[in-house]
């Protein structure tokens, strides 16, 4: 699957990040898959697929959580944290992931560190049935500070045309919003997490919960649909937070009404917010908040959902051109 | 297509970006793209592929030319560079690209970097038919050291079942290896160039060379195919050279014999190998020495190969358990 000598990496220590992390690859294998580690391509039968499939396809990184990585170690979480948000983020147009794909850089190589992201990354993969079907890891010690590790991921997915998310034509005003929730920042708003625990003192749960991995939300849909509730629009709440994602699925001529006080806002999120006394208007463009995706449902499918255990947090209304797309309403604190 | 927010992105210059590199981006579109920039995952329809195709895909990375390109300027080129790489990794397994997406990351977003960097992606993509699909950049100031930017790249083609290479079945001894003339040393072994460049004088025109991206031969292997020759299995000259690419496409039990005067090996090999007094077994497992991509042809294709300015530049051979795989005779010097 990896290329090491591409990118100037150590023939030896590539090798042995390759046999160290070899077994992990493989268990994410599924029937579609039908290369081997080693080859230039990674290759995927169609024959599974639809007659009208679409694949849907995206490229993310974890952003400076890294960073929070390499201080405090947790490099299997990041590889969890890069799986599931690219898993998230084609899920919100309806696609169930078929294979991913990988960039590891570092300033210098340690096998072990690629080893246990790869293992993280592995073992999402397999939670979601998504083959590691291929990657690269590279040494640029130039181009990387030192101790420093970025990666990259790609997911590719399916769905067939016919079920394409989000359903603009069926969204109206009066639809439910149904947060579910998040199990921490998830890989979002880290730049401003680093700045304030630089300024504080953060206690070892604290950190733990600030590594805490990226949630797929894909088990949460799928069973959220077999209760009979189909979604018309998912949300990933992900960088730009509440007020920036939501909008990216509802046509111009609706907005979304939130009732603030409607779930618990952790407390990882309210340490935040102390310690940078950070108005709402700011806190929700950064962060989730506590809800990692937002799904809007017909009102009669409310019920289904909160016997799931998600809260409504709010409803889809009718806004005037140029109005507020996201009205923040009640009050968390 | 490209969510700044998510990696900490300052917005303004991240929107700047993105409108610097919407009109490349769109100029790739293809029939098959269903997806605006700006949706979480970019769609593409498998309408048009075949009943048996398999998907191909591949991540790479430039490795360290990016800090020439930082150096000297060149971020076209280099967004060429890893288009054109993995257009020629899947190649080798004989797919057409289908889609691309790109990850840009850097210490500090200049968006006009990034603008020329997915100019240069769009050009190549818009000359192998691909669509640059989607991607992600980020500013991460204490991962990259300052002025440094690292991109990574994953392509999607498809390929009939039946058609995929290397066959490995009908590959022979005495089948002729043919050999495509590279631009450069299109983006491996630039870890030893930087090296070399620092003990010594380059000329503007040997950094011109060295800048010079990475080659499509996708054209090239469509020629040889409207020629009537079949290739029974490409090698991309990647990173590790001759010595370590050709064996990857070649059962356990044949191996090359190469003829090292049968191609004009650049000027600029030949500098960088004066520089560094590197010997061949060096620098044939380091560069790929004027040749980007050895295809294997039965020998009586070998004239249809000739006429369209290809060299002969050896022949597979039957080799024992544990003999060398690949085996450099003559001079090239």
């Amino acid at each position: 699957m990896t290329e090491y000598a591409d990118a100037g990496v150590n023939i030896d220590e590539g090798n042995r990040a390759v046999k160290l992390m070899s077994e992990a690859v493989a268990s994410t294998n599924t029937d579609a898959v039908l290369s081997d580690l080693g080859a230039f391509g990674g290759l995927f039968s169609t024959a599974g697929l639809a007659g009208d499939a679409v694949l849907v396809a995206s490229t993310d990184g974890v952003g400076t959580k890294v960073e929070l990585a390499a201080r405090h170690g947790g490099w299997q979480g990041v590889g969890a944290d890069l799986v599931n948000h690219c898993v998230d983020d084609i899920l919100v147009q309806g696609a169930r992931p078929l294979f991913f794909l990988d960039y590891i850089a570092t300033a210098k190589l340690v096998p072990e560190i690629v080893a246990e992201i790869v293992t993280g990354m592995a073992g999402a993969c397999r939670a979601v049935g998504c083959a590691l079907l291929g990657g690269e890891t590279a040494e640029m010690p130039g181009v990387y500070t030192d101790g420093s590790v970025d990666i990259a991921g790609t997911i590719v997915g399916s769905v067939s045309q016919a079920e394409l998310w989000p359903r603009t034509e069926a969204l109206q005003a009066g639809d439910v919003l149904i947060g579910m929730a998040s199990d921490s920042p998830h890989t979002n708003g880290y730049s401003l997490i680093r700045l304030l625990l630089d300024q504080n003192e953060p206690t070892a749960e604290m950190v733990d919960w600030l590594l805490t991995p990226h949630k797929s939300y894909l088990g949460d849909v799928d069973a959220l649909r077999a209760a009979g509730t189909e979604p018309k629009a998912l949300a990933h709440i992900t960088g730009g937070g509440f007020l920036e994602n939501i909008p990216r699925v509802l046509p111009a001529d609706l907005g979304a009404s939130i009732d603030l006080g409607s779930w618990d806002v952790p407390q990882g999120f309210r340490t935040l917010v102390e310690w940078g006394d950070i108005a709402d208007g700011e806190s929700f463009r950064t962060w989730n908040m506590g809800i990692g995706m937002v799904v809007a449902v017909a009102a009669e499918h409310v019920d289904a959902a909160v016997a799931l255990g998600h809260a409504v947090i709010g409803r889809l209304v009718s806004v005037d051109e140029g109005g507020e797309r996201v009205q923040l309403h009640g009050d968390w604190r």
